[in-house]
């Protein structure tokens, strides 16, 4: 049984970057108010885990800190809506940017086209936290759209402006601007998918063609690393989602020869290199029924 | 044998209008100097021998003339580029402008994006008139795309704008739009596709699944009229492009049952009426030799 690992599976400019922001500050941190990221920094529990033991909470609301003056909020790698830094700000909480470039880029272009008069289109998940801070930082309310299924939600106006969550598959940029070439007479897009997620899942789904089963490896709460088991689905091959090596199943390899392994943007190296050696490990119920024919 | 006239087949607004501002201009002239149009104001040989008997010249190059002052170019409907108005009047040409509107905002919004500093793409073919007179009024040369076949042609830009023919095809402008959201990161579509041609297009389409013949009526130096008869070759029916009903064969419609009728926006009424009055009275020699059986 052959492991081949695809290209690029792992932790994304973004997130990398996110993380030394994040660990850097817990590292400094003195201790005078609370340290703390509003939803989890990435979507990767076994990260977010470390960090907390580093001292960086995570919280859901910020109404839920007893003495927040002073305090430090990580903005964590999706950024956050306009309205909730300045609230945080309000209560004297210190703001520390980890919003991944990219994100940054998708909410100014965002900001932009609302400016230039433009109906503004968000391509992506309605309750992705990365798509309500680009819909957070508008002046007027946004359309999103998840994808080519949603097509009769695009707004009937003239000029419509489109940006795109940086996590989204381009199929479903090109579908909403199709429609939109058709019911629209100027349409200004900025193409705001992340070059690395591109090629993340470009390399996913050639790997998912040729091997017999893929594994994806990330959180369960990341849309990139459900969005690359989605894509993998399509090609036909058996497909599991995993967050970590505990959960693998030997059945899953019986009588197949050689197995994909893609991980999300925020899924750590550690995580990947331990599901490859658990299943290089493996030795596959129908395996060892071969193996112990006379 | 049953004859079906596609609706929106014949003259379309732009076309109209320029002709009645030339048939005007005509009876106006008073006889200083001369009145013409560079290149005929329609792609119709029939109705430009009309404006011929009144006294409108066509001439293919203001060289051509021998005493230019005073007289009056009719600027055609598909438009002329800035630099030959500008040539114009340098001679002491009075211009009576007889642009299709639509062509005159495909023209200007290629300028608004030239002055946005988009590399510009014109979706349309090379050598058109309209598209010389679009391309011909930017600062900066435009890349001319015929179609889905030319997509390598496209500026390797960040930023690139796309303006088209206002007579292309949807599928045209789908094409361009789809390639550049993949190598682009800005794109501004301004979707000048007359809205009229799509109806013509989708109409004479639909005519063209249900017959079994379909007649594209209009000139062969008509670009338009050479796309309906393209479109509608796709749906496997015989199709046949004539300019006028003397062209017709008896035998094209030999046990025929349907036959349909299209023309293109420079079709003046008269001559589709003409080619369907003659259809109705063709006597195809199969029904003939069937109806002569004992």
């Amino acid at each position: 049984m052959r492991v081949s690992v695809a290209p690029c599976a792992g932790f994304c400019f973004g997130v990398k970057r996110a993380l030394k922001i994040a660990f850097d500050a817990a590292h400094k941190h003195t201790g005078d108010g609370p340290i703390f990221t509003l939803g989890p920094i990435i979507h990767n529990p076994q990260v977010v885990a470390r960090l907390e033991r580093e001292g960086l909470a995570v919280i859901d609301n910020l109404d839920d800190l007893e003495n927040p003056r002073g305090g430090t909020m990580i903005v964590r790698s999706h950024g956050l809506p306009r309205s909730v830094l300045e609230d945080a700000s309000r209560r004297g909480i210190r703001l520390v940017d980890a919003t991944c470039p990219f994100v940054k880029e998708a909410q100014e272009r965002a900001e932009q086209l609302a400016g230039e008069g433009y109906a503004v289109v968000i391509v992506g998940e309605e309750d992705h936290p990365e798509v309500l801070s680009i819909a957070g930082g508008l002046s007027s309310p946004a359309t999103v759209m998840a994808g080519p299924n949603e097509l009769d939600k695009l707004p009937r106006e003239t000029r419509v402006g489109v940006v795109c969550q940086t996590t989204q598959p381009i199929g479903h940029l090109i579908a909403v601007v199709n429609r939109l070439l058709e019911q629209a007479k100027e349409i200004k897009v900025f193409n705001t998918i992340c070059r690395a997620t591109f090629e993340r899942q470009i390399n996913a789904l050639e790997l998912a063609r040729r091997v017999d089963v893929m594994l994806v490896v990330g959180g369960r709460n990341s849309a990139n690393t459900r969005r690359l088991w989605k894509l993998c689905q399509e090609t036909g091959c058996d497909v599991y989602h995993i967050e970590t090596a505990e959960e693998l199943k030997p059945e899953w390899f019986e009588g197949k020869e050689e197995i994909g392994i893609t991980g999300g943007a925020s899924t750590p190296q550690w995580i990947v290199d331990d599901v490859v050696s658990a299943v290089e490990e493996t030795q596959a119920p129908g395996d060892a029924g071969e193996e112990s024919r006379p």
